[in-house]
């Protein structure tokens, strides 16, 4: 597997270098100032382009814990949202369509197979899937590591594929009842930290459904044991197949140079175990939204980041990152677009 | 001056149940929902139409205070920003650019006359322009009761202009150095707060000027006493000729029933204003980013307020709200575009 590279030092002084220069007091764009560095340096360009192609990318998958109690809704919604985004109907299409941003869906492991949509279409969200469903991880395997590995190799390729079509931006987004428990448990794994201290209420789940989340998580930790030191082993045993397709997709923008906007809890579990499996892929990632998920925050620390925005969203599917689509535009309009003080003549 | 009316509480109402009946997990929104429900409560309609039309509008001005030690920067900037609002090249420009937001420009009280300029432009800066500066608030009068009466006027004739041009949403802007000095005593005397507790740093004071800034602001306090109980005669006392009409504009809108986004500390202190003169404006507005400057966030505290963005921005000009504008955007489309969960027959 290719090394990560970081983003450009040399463009990062320059683009420091022209955010003092701009006809602005000194520090006046706060967050948008450095986030405008960071696109300059990700592109190694001074100023940057502008973020015009922007491309989300859907990893649905279920999750075998979804059948113990650990989600407000039943395993079937997962298929179901599937068909939502295919129609363009879903919260995460009406932001992408708000604001310019291309949505792809995958299958990964999604436990149906979506028999009775069209052929084509059947193909394309199911080209990649790895297996229906993943394991109950308080009681097995997720994956098997040839899946896992599968899946990881499967997200680069989709990465690839849209790095092909043009994207300067790449977000991910989930899709799957019960994904918040395989997401905490990546995190908590790879942090050494116990399920009380990452597991939050995922779409809404009671007292009761968050104790039993917690041993859950906890009885996972228990059987993965040493194996979560290697982050691929933790996939294998923790995550899932579209938890791992995220991971490899994640990882190969940062292999190949291309920035990413994460999402909520799932994006950000692949990203922290995408900068395990790389360390320094983390250089790559911007954080979009925080979540209410305590995990979350704990993986955005870990890597140094801060979510651009706080809007009280726990929608899933992408939502945060595309939200938060602007905020990058604006942080590379400022840098671009603003005169210098030298070309005012004042 | 005609009253303000409420939002309308039928499509409130109306928006609330759709909200609820979105093919979303509840509450999944966050604050993204509620802002939905409030646009369509401004709009009158379920579900509300695209927010496409915005436009700012920059009302700059001098400030005798600034001759006085209580900015970081000279007063010959603010006919500088304002050639540079006109040539597109400020920061407010490239916001606006990116996001698709009209920008005018008016100047109400810069202490120049703009005689370089063609006549054409030079007349549509200035066809509102009440005075040259404002009176050191700390040693006299802002304004004369007359003059301020007439930037009100001026500020309404200008918001009911973009309306009549089509605007669904408005923003206001500001530019002039030591505006944040009369901004803050504005909200000072509202609240009947000391300078202590609402004075911050502008565009990048020191401790020595921050105190300066903060005696000027009390003796202003003191000079305008019991006047302060009125707000028209706050804003001549302690405002300025851009502020007052900032505050006309921004009540005309409320009048006429188009929401605000609302930008920084100027922004805010007009808003909190034009909700002393007709208390229930507030209504019409919203938070569009979280100033540094204390003022600011006990005003909008106040008002019942909380800033969609909180990036670190300190640079004024309507920045502020521009960078909001993408996510009023984001939360029209959700409660219009996403399905609802009758809709999808699972």
């Amino acid at each position: 597997m290719p090394y990560v590279s970081a983003p450009s030092d040399v463009a990062r002084g320059h683009a420091a270098k022209r955010l003092a220069a701009l006809a602005t007091p000194p520090g006046a764009l706060g967050r948008l100032g450095e986030l405008g560095v960071w696109v300059a340096a990700c592109q190694g360009q001074v100023p940057p382009e502008p973020v015009d192609a922007v491309r989300l990318v859907i990893f649905a998958g279920d999750h075998g814990v979804a059948q113990h109690g650990v989600s407000a809704f039943p395993p079937a919604i997962t298929g179901a949202m599937v068909r939502t985004f295919l129609a363009g109907k879903a919260g995460v299409n009406a932001l992408a369509d708000a604001h310019g941003v291309a949505v792809r869906v995958l299958d990964l492991g999604v436990d149906e197979d979506f028999d009775d949509l069209d052929a084509d279409t059947r193909a394309a969200l199911t080209a990649y899937k790895i297996r229906r469903s993943s394991g109950a991880i308080h009681l097995e395997d997720a994956l098997t590591r040839a899946q896992a590995e599968a899946a990881l190799a499967a997200g680069a390729a989709v990465a690839r594929e849209e790095i092909l079509a043009g994207a300067q931006l790449l977000l991910s987004g989930d899709m799957g009842i019960g994904n918040t428990t395989p997401a905490a448990a990546l995190i908590a794994a790879g942090l050494g930290l116990p399920a009380s201290e990452v597991v939050g209420r995922g779409t809404g789940i009671d007292d009761e459904a968050l104790r039993f989340k917690a041993h859950v998580i906890d009885d996972a930790l228990v059987r993965a044991g040493e194996r979560a030191e290697d982050p691929v082993e933790t996939l294998a045993a923790l995550g899932s197949a579209d938890l791992a397709a995220t991971t490899g997709y994640l990882l190969a923008a940062a292999q190949d140079g291309v920035p990413v906007l994460l999402d909520g809890l799932m994006s950000v579990a692949c990203a922290f175990t995408a900068d395990r499996i790389e360390p320094g892929a983390a250089a790559w990632f911007a954080a979009g939204h925080r979540s209410t998920e305590p995990a979350q925050s704990l993986a955005l620390a870990k890597m140094g980041l801060e979510p651009l925005l706080d809007l009280g969203m726990r929608l899933g599917e992408g939502t945060g990152a595309v939200a938060a689509v602007p905020v990058v535009r604006s942080a590379t309009a400022l840098l671009r677009d603003v005169a210098l003080l030298s070309e005012l003549g004042t």
